[in-house]
């Protein structure tokens, strides 16, 4: 992501307090968790349903956080929740046969990272309050 | 959504009681969400990124219904609040010009559908608990 | 698809001759396909990452149809191609074990109708020349 | 994307060579216009909805990409002649306006670099016949 294209991002949230640096990271660590999901639902083990609707949540919750036009802070935290919880789900999948595949042992270390960006997101986002 | 197809998915949810017509009804309900907010983002209103957001949070809604392997009760609501909060905004967005455009008025409708079947889904899972 | 909103989109594409209902037919197909093709992959069968890619592929035709501003007669035909081929693979992954799944054999079907309502939008283009 | 990721994709693509490099320079660029053509959308200018089309193409491209498993060549071939022409599409519509818009210029050269490396994957399977 982009300084300039930052800078454009930060003007679709005027009222809303958000840690940029966070926001920044946290789109990154979607996008990264997103593939990790991808890859790893292709192994056809029992966690490929939970990695594809990560795969699809983080995607999601990177698009949002790139159109913040509109978004409230109650919205943006139900969000947030959401990429988090669905992070989890998929992280805990993928641990049950995290010995037998290194792609999976990947997955969830790309889940935990994902949520942990959100989380700063949303600690950032009550700091603000 | 055809009948055999649900009986599949219904085995994918050992555990988690949900009433099938009412997921059935919601995910009926996420895709014409979807698809109305995608034609009502081309109108280049000011309703238009919170109407791409509310697109992609309602596939993605719609595709972990359809995926439910591993899922928790816990996951589940923070994805029907996540989607219901999405909604919300959009046809927030979409109602301060309504009288303008008949596709916002339609897209506002298709939202207020999609939160009302999210919400039964969710009065469901906890009438089960 | 709502009467309003296809006439909605019928205004977004000045200069290019498409058939309307072929038109919606095919979003409709879209639409089907990639909600058979999401539940086929939960199966965690040889089908899934075939199915997965069919999935995004309808879902990526049926917005654009939703989107006509700005699209030519090369791009949309190279759409219509991709989405064709990407059927074509996953209806072929599905057959190979279709005496052994109905969740195959259904999906193998709503492939079948997509690149068919795929090729009518095709031909109604080229007709119209 | 990660060396043994990248590993664990070659694997999927018995019979098809590719180049690798080629291959994962493809995805980083995909994954960069998807977000480049994000932010452009929220512009509300008329290539939003070129932008978000081609988001959209890009990002079933990348996890096309990510799951080989079933491709034949010549599905490939047409989701990377897809993939060219929504980049065209949309490059086409920002340059109307990037002397007006830094995000449109930057979104336009995303479409281009995807172009290229799209192109580049091209000629390494026509290389490798």
């Amino acid at each position: 992501m982009d300084a300039m294209m930052m800078d454009s991002m930060k003007t679709a949230m005027p009222g809303m307090e958000m840690d940029m640096a966070a926001m920044q990271a946290c789109m990154d660590a979607c996008a990264a968790c997103e593939q990790a999901c991808t890859v790893c639902s292709t192994q056809l083990m029992s966690c490929s349903p939970a990695c594809m609707n990560c795969a699809d949540m983080c995607n999601t919750m990177m698009r949002t956080m790139m159109r913040m036009q509109g978004m409230t802070p109650a919205a943006m935290m139900a969000m947030l929740d959401a990429c988090i919880a669905m992070c989890q789900v998929c992280m805990d999948e993928c641990m049950e046969h995290a010995d037998n595949s290194e792609v999976c042992k990947m997955c969830a270390a790309a889940c935990q990272a994902c949520m942990d960006a959100c989380a700063m997101v949303r600690e950032s986002m009550i700091a603000a309050r």
